[in-house]
Parts: C-alpha cells; sequence; structure tokens
C-alpha cells in the first residue's frame, strides 16, 4: 500500500511558499518550496502556483484539505481572510479561515486569519500568528513576550494559546533602506562581513541600547565614524545593525521578565537578538521557525471545530 | 560713478549654491544662485562653476576675495578644509579656511572649513557652522540650543560665538526613504497635502513626543492605520512627519530652557518645529536662514586674522 498525504500545510508568504504534505499521524512525508509567493502573484495565479509546488506529492484519491497561512490572506493575496482582533485566543483561527476559489475537486484550500489589533496601538500580522499558535503547542506553559525577528520584528505577549497585545518594529527593513538609500551607503560600500562587523555592532548595541530615543541622531554615527575615525564598512554595517536591534530591544525591556524571550527568526539573526538580549540582562532562547509554523498549521487544523 | 563689489560671499551646498556680491559698506549688489552644487561637480569644475554663476556681477579691476562655506570643502568638493574641532570658537572659521585653486587673478577664492566634534559623539557639519556664526552676530547674547531642521537636522549649543556640542538627527532623509522605499509608501501614495495632513500630523507628533525610545514600533501605526482605520495618504503622510519630528525633539527636550529655541531652516519646516516645540512645552523662533549664512559669512570675514 503507497502512503498518500493526509492533507497539507502551506506557509504562504509576500516573497515564497512553502508546503508540506503530512500523512494521517502527522508525519510529513513530502515537502516543496517556490519563489512564487504573494507577491509575484494575482489572485487567478494562486491555484496552478499551488498545483506546481505540490505537483510531486503522493495525493489520495479523495479530496485533500490545504491549510493555508500568511500573506495568501492579504487583501492583494488569493482572498482576503480578515483579521482576528486580539487580545485573541489562537486556538480559533481556524473556525475563522476564508475558503478561496479552486477550480480542482482534489484540493481544498483554507486560507488562516491574520490578526489585528485596534485597542492600546493600531497593528497587524499575518503568518506569525500561526507560529505563535505553534509556539503555545510546542511550550504550553510560556507566558510572556515572544520576539520574531525579521524584515518586520513582531513581539507579542503570549498567555498559553491566547495573544494578548502585539507589536512590529521596522528593525530589518530600516537595516536595508538605510544601507541602500541614505547618506550612511557611502560608509556602508564595500567588504561588510569582516573582522570588524562584531566590534561595530557591540558598539551599536550599547549606543541602542543606552539611549534608544535617540535613534535619529545615533545613526549618523555611521557616516561620521567613518569620516572622523576611518571605520571601515564592516564596522559601520556592524555598528547599523547593533544600534537598531539595540534600540529596538530597548523598547521591549520594561516587559522581559527572567524567563528567556523565545525568538522565532533566521537562526543568524536570532543570535544576534541573544547577545544584545545578554547586554541587557535578559536572555533569549531560539526556537525552530519551521518546526513552529508546522506545529501552528498542525494545532489550527486540530482545533477547527 | 559705477558701483563694484568688494568682496563675493557664497553658499556652496550639495545640491546647489548661492552666490552675493558685497560692497564696501556691505550691502549686497547683486545675488545669483545655480543648480551646480558640490553633488554634480569634480573638483577641476568648480572654477567654471563659480565664474558662470558670478557673470553678471561688477567686479573691479582689482581682485576680489570669495569667501565660501559649505560642501565645496569637502573631501569629495572643490578642495578640503580640514574640519575645527568642537568645542570651538566659530571667529576662527577663517584662519582656517584653505584656498582652491583657481586659474583666474581677478577671483581669490576661500572654503571655509566645518567642524566635527571626536568628544561626546562623533559628528560633522559643513556650512551650518557659519549659519552659527551669523546667528551669534544676530543674537549676540543668546546661549543655548539652535536648531537647523532639514534632511539632516543639527542641533547645536551656541554659547556666544562659541560652538559647545551638537548632535545630527537624519530626519529628513528618515522622512524621503520611508515614503519612497518601504512597505508605508502603500500608505503614502496619492494627495499627501489634503486636509487630514495637520490631524495626522499632531497624532504623529504626540506619539513621538510621548514615547521617542519606540519609534521602530510607531513607524508601522503609518501602515496599520491605512489598513484598519482607512487613513488616507494625507493624514499618514501628516503622521509619519509628526512622528519624525516629535521623536527628534523629545530626544532634545532636556537641553532646551525657557528661551525660544531659534530654527534655521525653510520657513515651511521651521512652522512644523514651532508646532511641536509648542506641544512640548517650549518655544521656537524661526530666523531667516538666508540671512542668517550672510551674517556668517561677513562675520567669518570680519573676524579674519
Amino acid at each position: 500500500m503507497t502512503l498518500t498525504v493526509a492533507w497539507i500545510a502551506v506557509d504562504w508568504g509576500t516573497s515564497n511558499m512553502r508546503c508540506w504534505g503530512i500523512d494521517a499521524h502527522g508525519a510529513i512525508l513530502a515537502s516543496a518550496t517556490s519563489d512564487k509567493g504573494m507577491g509575484r502573484l494575482t489572485p487567478q495565479q494562486f491555484p496552478e502556483a499551488l498545483r506546481e509546488t505540490i505537483a510531486a506529492f503522493p495525493l489520495p484519491a479523495n479530496p485533500v484539505d490545504v491549510l493555508i497561512c500568511g500573506m495568501a490572506g492579504a487583501r492583494q493575496g488569493w482572498r482576503e481572510a480578515p483579521y482576528l482582533e486580539a487580545p485573541a485566543d489562537l486556538r480559533g483561527l481556524a473556525a475563522a479561515a476564508v475558503r478561496p476559489d479552486m477550480d480542482d475537486q482534489g484540493l481544498q484550500p483554507l486560507i488562516l486569519p491574520g490578526i489585528c489589533q485596534k485597542q492600546g496601538g493600531e497593528n497587524v500580522m499575518r503568518g506569525e500568528e500561526t507560529q505563535l499558535l505553534g509556539l503555545a503547542t510546542l511550550l504550553p506553559d510560556y507566558s510572556g513576550l515572544v520576539c520574531m525577528p525579521g524584515t518586520h520584528s513582531k513581539w507579542a505577549l503570549l498567555r498559553g494559546t491566547h495573544i494578548e497585545h502585539f507589536t512590529t518594529a521596522m528593525t530589518g527593513e530600516m537595516f536595508d533602506v538605510l544601507k541602500t538609500h541614505t547618506v550612511l551607503r557611502h560608509s556602508l560600500t564595500g567588504e561588510l562581513d569582516g573582522p570588524a562587523r562584531a566590534e561595530g555592532f557591540a558598539a551599536g548595541a550599547a549606543d541602542g541600547l543606552e539611549r534608544p530615543q535617540d535613534l535619529l541622531g545615533q545613526l549618523f554615527r555611521v557616516r561620521a565614524a567613518a569620516l572622523l575615525s576611518g571605520r571601515q564598512p564592516d564596522w559601520c554595517a556592524g555598528y547599523l545593525s547593533g544600534l537598531l536591534i539595540g534600540t529596538e530591544i530597548a523598547a521591549n525591556r520594561h516587559q522581559i521578565g527572567n524567563e528567556p524571550v523565545p525568538l522565532i527568526g533566521s537562526a543568524s539573526l536570532c543570535a544576534l537578538y541573544v547577545k544584545v538580549l545578554e547586554m541587557a540582562g535578559a536572555k533569549g532562547r531560539p526556537v525552530d521557525a519551521t518546526e513552529v509554523v508546522l506545529a501552528g498549521l498542525k494545532a489550527a487544523r486540530q482545533f477547527r471545530s
């Protein structure tokens, strides 16, 4: 007897998508990735992108569910999945999911909603809510801040499966635009990963932690340090990265307790956040991002009423 | 008898230059502007750009001094004029000036230095130091912070003609890159100067003044407010502008006393800073930027030993 997938889990982001074929026992039978992220697709192109990506999956004769989280549910995505409003119990994600059009009887797609926040600071997330549900199943006793570093870092206050409050820091995107489009680019052209990067990172993180209210002023130090002290591009890149992450962590420091902060993101970025959290007298605990999103999609399916 | 200029004052910035022909009594006989800023010129092209711009000035038979401030003295300018180091007495600017090459016996150019700061935060300025000297002659009793809003806002602590300390906030450039190159651009496309701009500005300024340490987080509110509350581009543009200026002023608030802060910059920008200073319980006093730079060039010439 050939094994076939019982359902398909999909993390559909802006720049790429990842699919996993799951068997009846929750094991991964197949996986595939594609660069057909939401940003490259019109609504009509989603069904074909999905079919293409899972073409090699062993499908059964009967229709299978395809559970999708992320930007496929944005207004400019496949079909808009209206936000759940925080505070919210993430076990309710699947109950609020929407069915996009799919001209294929064998696949039954379902897009999970994102979370919005209207009180205490307007905010939105899409995709991270599923990772948070996954984290809540992996660390069922955790209560506190969760940090998800990236282009737009999310900081969420999680109590079990409940998301209480969250914020978004544009840290990663700021690094990119400052490096590419501002006067700082003159100090950031050349070898950015040289030996002085770590030293610059530590100096920037210290400045950001010490005076987060002065980010607009401290940024210019990247330029001044190159002009006055002959700092090389690797030091300057480290300084800018450290300054931004230090500033971000300082703004959240008052909400961090003694327990390590779970960090969900790329391993290299999480390692930097661990360093700066330690400089701030706190602790970080990297969690594998793929494991977390898969756990979240499984949990969402399981809690579907 | 035809009047001729006794000397020429030049403010040579990155994107344009302004020249004034001054008579023996300090009156302006002629003025001209050009878009041949430092950013568009190789060192060899400066003499011709100067000659072209002042072509209509009534020159005497004898050679005339051309006193220049600004980016013409940068490393990538006409000739590098090494920085004076703060703290410094700005009456010493002309004594530290450099003579660039000029194949024209009738013009004797002299480029004033910028100011650098190595202790208490590395920093640099070029052009603003001459405006500060001008301010010190126009307001001889002023002692305190001076704010020069713009692409890179300068905040200088001035005591008479002495510059004690200064900082640079990348406020204007941040507004431009955030509007053009980040996810916020989606909320900032369309009519930016509509009726809701003032309301957005006030909301952003209040947020920036209240939580300057959280700029990275508050920026994303521009996007969230558009998605969740249907805020239009004019409101979002006002919010972003107010948030950045509020954050900048909050970082300097502890150094502002009861006297109005002199503001040197464009009239429209200075009016925004006056508003936010008032929201912060302080006062601003716009000073005409052209008057100030001319006063500075005259004073620099007068104090030349």
